[in-house]
């Protein structure tokens, strides 16, 4: 596929993962609509499989495969949740997956990988040993490169969370918060809302940390991520080069948050909901409370990303 | 009233609070049934309001006053979410709350029962000057009690937990599982059970540091529980007489777990469902892992209590 995902590309791609799929809830809370001032409406994809958003984006791109594609598997290199969407994925289409991650992952993500009949490679914790250790796995084995965010496929597959969002709420939304890493959530979102709800402005959210879609957003060229410094670890990759090209021309903005305000975004929002959300989740929520004005009394949808969190491991 | 609730006054109990409270959703959990090998239904009372169950029984009491009644306010004492629980039924009804809390309760307790706009009356932290302080606010102000458990208002509202799940599931539930403190809860889920879903079997589940229920149940005889020695925070006080006369009629059996269990059966259910629960609250999901063989294939209602956590102080 070569072209930005049209609606019909979007829809079929519904259909295709529904079955696979959690249509997660949205929720809304009266206490935090009182601290924002405006009314919040969570996707909560942290109660989708695999507990992230990456589900959906994994399952599309591994239903898309041909036949002959998919009898050679799919591959991919993640420490996070696409290892997990993509072998999920694998299992649920009965092929085989091969998952490079780094030998320092955390033990968690290797047995869930593993529990998924995934085959786990592991190599040194650089980005260079994981991309030359994929390489060598499709070359042996002939597996499709299934990539995080740099593929319309999971674009579609994202955009999918936003669709469900919109056609499950009742309101017209004025914005769509979305947090941006590698950008398939983000650009996925900014599709739905000019597709399905071309009055919403969909806005990006990042760590202050990791502002690379908040420069090259701004200055209009891509400009890569060196050195990342953020708690919010699912956002530290670079913006990928297709979800670039989409958020330039479908989103409306790029905000920042600093780690201070994520960590004490993610509490609140675990105190007064009642969900465990990840870091990386509680950045487009942050980033509305830094700036509040803008959101006063306004319908804000926010997609809350994933909930896979190390809970013996808290930052507050 | 005077009479152990029928299916009427439930049902109007429901009519009454539905305005006023969530209808909670039910989860379920693919990882969580696999781990226990039985189909779990949890009924998600942590998304209440206040946080937990207690909003159902607290506003009943309330709403179920006469107007003479409701004039002069009403008052308890609580350091926990049965002050929440009258707090916010009071400001719902536009009436006087009077709450005493031992001064040692948590900051974040008192400021809740402030934000509901209730009165707070600290007092030595001893179950005697909690008792003494009431009854002088009570005679001073003439506020109507309202008891957390030992009350038929308080264990109809309990009831209506009970009452959605079974009405918002498709399944015959073989067990329903609630956890066990002053018996509100327990008694109001069997009374549910006994009238809408006859061939379910009700099982109370408490913390074997706070077994008073469990020795009640298995005696015949109501035994006060002194020294309690739990987690479980909300589950340390001793079995009501009213909820406990039900209990005896309609409860099938009650079940024990240890802290160690608790404390695990409560990760487990954060880390997979991504929902945040208070220690009680995982009783009987470790008391089922507990007795897995008794629950195997079986259809099983979980009543999830409340989700009032200090995220700072976890004990995992």
């Amino acid at each position: 596929m070569s072209a930005i995902p049209d609606l019909s590309s979007i829809s079929e791609a519904h259909e295709r993962v529904s079955p696979f799929i959690h249509r997660t809830p949205v929720f809304s809370c009266k206490s935090l609509n009182a601290v924002a001032g405006a009314n919040l409406y969570f996707k909560c994809e942290n109660f989708q499989k695999i507990g992230a958003f990456k589900a959906r984006g994994g399952m599309n791109a591994v239903l898309s495969l041909s036949a002959a594609e998919r009898s050679k598997g799919v591959a991919t290199h993640s420490s996070g949740n696409h290892a997990q969407a993509v072998a999920l994925a694998a299992r649920e289409n009965g092929i085989p997956a091969f998952i490079v991650m780094p030998s320092n992952s955390a033990e968690v993500k290797k047995a869930a990988v593993l529990g998924y009949g995934a085959e786990l490679i592991e190599c040194e914790p650089t980005l260079q040993a994981r991309e030359d250790t994929l390489q060598r796995v499709i070359e042996e084995t002939g597996a499709i490169l299934i990539h995080p965010y740099d593929d319309y496929r999971i674009i579609e597959g994202q955009a999918t969370a936003a669709k469900e969002l919109i056609e499950d709420t009742d309101v017209i939304f004025d914005y769509l918060l979305a947090p941006v890493g590698g950008g398939g959530l983000l650009s996925g979102t900014s599709l739905a809302a000019h597709y399905l709800s071309p009055t919403t402005s969909v806005i990006g959210c990042e760590p202050a940390g990791a502002d690379d879609a908040y420069r090259s957003f701004k200055s209009g060229e891509l400009i890569p991520q060196t050195n990342p410094t953020t708690i919010a670890d699912g956002l530290r990759t670079s913006l990928g080069k297709k979800p670039f090209e989409i958020i330039k021309k479908y989103v409306g903005d790029i905000v920042l948050a600093e780690d201070k305000e994520i960590i004490a975004g993610m509490q609140m929002i675990w105190e007064r909901m009642k969900i465990i959300i990840e870091s990386s989740s509680a950045v487009p929520f942050a980033a509305l409370l830094k700036n509040k004005d803008r959101f006063q009394g306004k319908n804000v949808g926010i997609i809350i990303s994933g909930g896979n969190v190390d809970v013996n491991k808290l930052p507050f």
